[in-house]
C-alpha cells in the first residue's frame, strides 16, 4: 500500500499536511511549518477541507434497489411489499445491490457502515471490492421456529469462522433482528456467542409504538428495553437501532448500560413511526448516540449529510428550541461516537487514527458565507461537495469519480431486470 | 431567440419530442411518431426525463451569503445578528448575493422565484442576467413611522413605473412585510395600489405563535388572518408565507378567499417556529398550497427538492400517517399550484406553456429501482441529478455548467470580504 501525503488541507481552520502511512494517519503538521515528506503519492489539497469519514451506524445496504417501491402507503402494506420483493432475491442480487449501496455511500462521504442484511458474505465481497470499511453482521431472525434456530446457530458459527479468515478492514458482528422476531432462547444464545468472541451486537429496538405495546402485553408489563435488560443483553457492546419509544426508565437503563443508540430520522419520519427521538435525555443519561439512514426501502437514500441536517431540524422543532442538537454534537454523532460504539480508532483526524478522510471542496455557493465550515457543511451543502474520499489509507473516490461506477450500475440493472 | 427541439426525452413515462419556439412550448409528440423539426438547436435527450422547472414561492434571495451566521441560538438572538448584517449591506451586496442565489437556484432546478428583499432593482438585474424568471416585490415595511410610510409610497410608485418598462420575463409584485411591521394605513394603501395595477401581494402571515398572540392582544382578539380579512386584504392575489399558526376559523377564511399559502418547512423547523403545518386542512378548505425555502439565513439553502422531501416527511410523521402528502401533491405544489398563484402558464410541460423545463439525468444509483420517477426524484435523489435547465425558452444550465459561475463566486467573495 502506497503512502499518501495530503498537502495544504484545512483541518479545524488550519492549513495542514497529513501523512498517511499504510492505513494509519502517521502525522499532521501545520503546512507553514511542515517538513513531512512521503515516498508515495503527494496530493495538493489547497482550498479544500478535511473531515473524518462519516459512519452510518444502521443500514441494510442490500435494499439499495428497493427505493420508492412502497410510497404513501400504510406501514403494514409497505412491509408486505418489501417481503414480497425480498422473497425473490438471492446472493447475486445482494452482491450487486450492496455494490450500488457502497457506490452511493462513497459519493455521500460514508467510509464505515454498520450493515444488517441477508447473504452477508456477498455484502462483504461488495464492500471490500469498493474499499469501504464494513461492519457485517450475521442476522439472527428465527421467528420462534426451533428448527430455524438450530440452522441459524450452525450458520452463525460457520460465518464467524469464515470471518476470522478475513484479512481486511471488515468487522464481524452479530445482529439480533428484534425482540418480536427472535425467540428468547435464541437471543440469549446470540448474545452469549457475541460476548465469548468479542463481537458487537446489533438490534432493532423500540422502533414503533406497537413493538412496545406488544412487548408489554407479552412480558408482564416490561418494555422492550426492560425485557432485554432483564435478560442481561444491554451493555456498551450493543448497538440499538431506533430507540424511539422510550419511558423514563428505559432511558435510565440505556444510559446506565452505556448502550449505543442509533437515531434513523428519515426512516422514522417517512414511515410515520414517530418523530420525538429523546436525544437530550439519552445523552444526559449516558447513552452513546449515533446516526443511521436505515435501508433505502424506508429512508430512500444513504446520505448521512441529509440525515444529520434532518435530525437536528426535527429535534429543534419538536422541542421548540433552536439551540438543541448543536453542530459539534451532530458532527460527533457521525464520527467519534460511532468510533466509540464500534471500538475502532475512526472518526478523528489525528495521528494514530485509521485513515478515513473526506476531502471537501468549499469553492462553491454553499460555503460562501461568514458561517462556520460545519454550519455550511451540515445545513447548506449536499454530498456533492465531497470531492474525494480516503478509506483505510486508500483513495476510493477522486474528484467525484469512483472507479467502475458505470459497470456497477449496468450490472445491477441487469440483476434488477431479471426480477421484474 | 433560437428555437429548440428536445428529442427522445421522457415525459410522464413516454419518450417524446418537445419543440420550443421562442419562450413557449409549441408542441409535444411521442418520439416514435414525431415529425417535429426545428430551424434552431436540436438536442438529443435520450435516457433523460423532463419535469417542469420548480417554483420557489417564498424566498429572500439577497440573503444567500448569510447562511450559517446564526446557528444553534434562540430566535431573537438570531434576528439581532441578521439585522446587524443587514444594516451593513448595500445595492452592490444585494446584486452579488442575488447572483449567488440565482446560481444556486439554477443548479437545484428552480426556474421561478418569488422574492422579497431590499434593493429590488439589483435583484432584477441579477436574475435577468442569469436568465431566471423572478417575481420581484417592492417591500413595504414602515414600522409605524408615518414619514417612512410616505417615503415608501413614493418609492413604490416609482418602482412600479420602472417595472412597467421591463421588457423581460420578470413579474412585479407588492410585498407587505407583515402585520407587525407595517401600519394599518400602509397595508390598506399597498393592497389598494396592488389591486389597481393587478399585482400580486406577498406577505409573511402567522409565522410564529408570538405573532398570533400579539395580534390578538392588539386587535380585539382577532388572529392575523382574521385581522387581514377584516381589512379586506385576503384574496386569490395574496401569497401568504408560512401560515403556520392557524385556528379553524383562519383555515376557513384562507380557503374561502382562495389565498395562496406557502409552506417553508426548513425555516420553520430550524428556527423552531413550529412543525404542524395544517396541509390537509388548508387544502380541503380551498387554499392553494405552494412551497418555499425562505432565505438562506434561516433554511440555509434554496434547494426545492430538499424542501419537497422534508415537507412530506414531517407531514407524515406528525400526523402518524405515511399516506399523507402523496407524491403527486408534492409535485403539484412546486409546479402547477405555483403557476396558479402567480397567474402564469408555468409548472406544466404542455403546448402553450412557458418553456421552463428541467432535464433530469436518471442514469445513477438514485433512480436504479422499480420505484416511480417521482419517488426517486423527491425521496432519493439530490439536485445534482438535474443535468440541464431551460427557462423562458433558453438554456441557463447545460450539463451542470452555468456560464460565468466562477466569476459570480469570485465577485461575491470580494463583496463579502469588504463587510467583515
Amino acid at each position: 500500500m502506497e503512502n499518501i501525503l495530503l498537502k495544504n488541507i484545512v483541518i479545524e481552520g488550519i492549513e495542514s499536511d497529513i501523512l498517511i502511512e499504510g492505513n494509519i494517519i502517521a502525522g499532521i503538521v501545520p503546512s507553514s511549518a511542515s517538513d513531512l515528506s512521503c515516498d508515495g503519492e503527494v496530493v495538493d489539497c489547497k482550498g479544500k477541507t478535511a473531515v473524518p469519514g462519516f459512519v452510518n451506524m444502521h443500514t441494510h445496504a442490500g435494499m439499495s434497489m428497493m427505493r420508492g417501491i412502497g410510497e404513501d402507503i400504510a406501514f403494514h402494506e409497505w412491509l408486505d411489499r418489501i417481503w414480497k420483493v425480498e422473497s425473490a432475491i438471492d446472493e447475486d442480487y445482494v452482491y450487486h445491490a450492496t455494490k450500488v449501496a457502497c457506490l452511493e455511500m462513497i459519493k455521500t462521504g460514508t467510509t464505515t457502515f454498520n450493515d444488517h442484511y441477508w447473504h452477508m458474505p456477498m455484502a462483504h465481497k461488495a464492500a471490500i471490492e469498493l474499499g469501504l470499511r464494513p461492519v457485517l453482521a450475521y442476522v439472527i431472525c428465527d421467528r420462534n421456529d426451533p428448527a430455524e434456530s438450530e440452522r441459524q446457530k450452525d450458520q452463525c458459527v460457520g460465518m464467524y469462522e469464515e470471518a476470522m479468515k478475513w484479512k481486511d478492514q471488515s468487522l464481524f458482528a452479530i445482529a439480533v433482528h428484534a425482540i418480536y422476531s427472535v425467540s428468547e432462547e435464541m437471543i440469549l444464545w446470540a448474545v452469549r456467542f457475541a460476548r465469548e468472541h468479542g463481537l458487537r451486537i446489533h438490534i432493532h429496538l423500540s422502533e414503533t409504538k406497537k413493538e412496545v405495546e406488544d412487548c408489554m402485553a407479552q412480558h408482564e408489563g416490561m418494555s422492550p428495553v426492560e425485557y432485554l435488560d432483564s435478560l442481561g443483553v444491554l451493555g456498551p457492546d450493543v448497538i440499538a437501532a431506533h430507540t424511539l419509544w422510550l419511558s423514563d426508565n428505559d432511558i435510565r437503563i440505556l444510559g446506565e448500560r452505556g448502550v449505543n443508540c442509533v437515531h434513523n430520522v428519515n426512516s422514522n419520519l417517512k414511515l410515520a413511526s414517530g418523530y420525538r427521538f429523546l436525544y437530550n435525555e439519552l445523552r444526559d443519561a449516558g447513552a452513546n448516540i449515533c446516526l443511521g439512514t436505515d435501508g433505502c426501502a424506508s429512508s430512500n437514500n444513504l446520505d448521512m449529510l441529509e440525515t444529520m441536517k434532518t435530525s437536528a431540524m426535527i429535534q429543534k422543532a419538536w422541542r421548540g428550541d433552536p439551540s438543541v442538537m448543536p453542530l459539534d454534537e451532530i458532527m460527533d454523532m457521525v464520527t467519534v461516537n460511532a468510533g466509540k460504539a464500534l471500538g475502532l480508532p475512526i472518526g478523528k483526524i489525528e495521528a494514530g487514527a485509521l485513515a478515513d478522510i473526506l476531502i471537501v471542496d468549499t469553492e462553491n455557493y454553499n460555503f460562501l458565507s461568514p458561517g462556520s465550515f460545519e454550519a455550511n457543511l451540515v445545513y447548506s451543502a449536499h454530498s456533492d461537495c465531497i470531492d474525494s474520499v480516503i478509506c483505510n489509507g486508500r483513495f476510493i473516490m477522486r474528484n467525484r469519480v469512483v472507479p467502475g461506477e458505470k459497470k456497477i450500475l449496468a450490472e445491477a440493472r441487469g440483476v434488477l431486470s431479471k426480477l421484474s
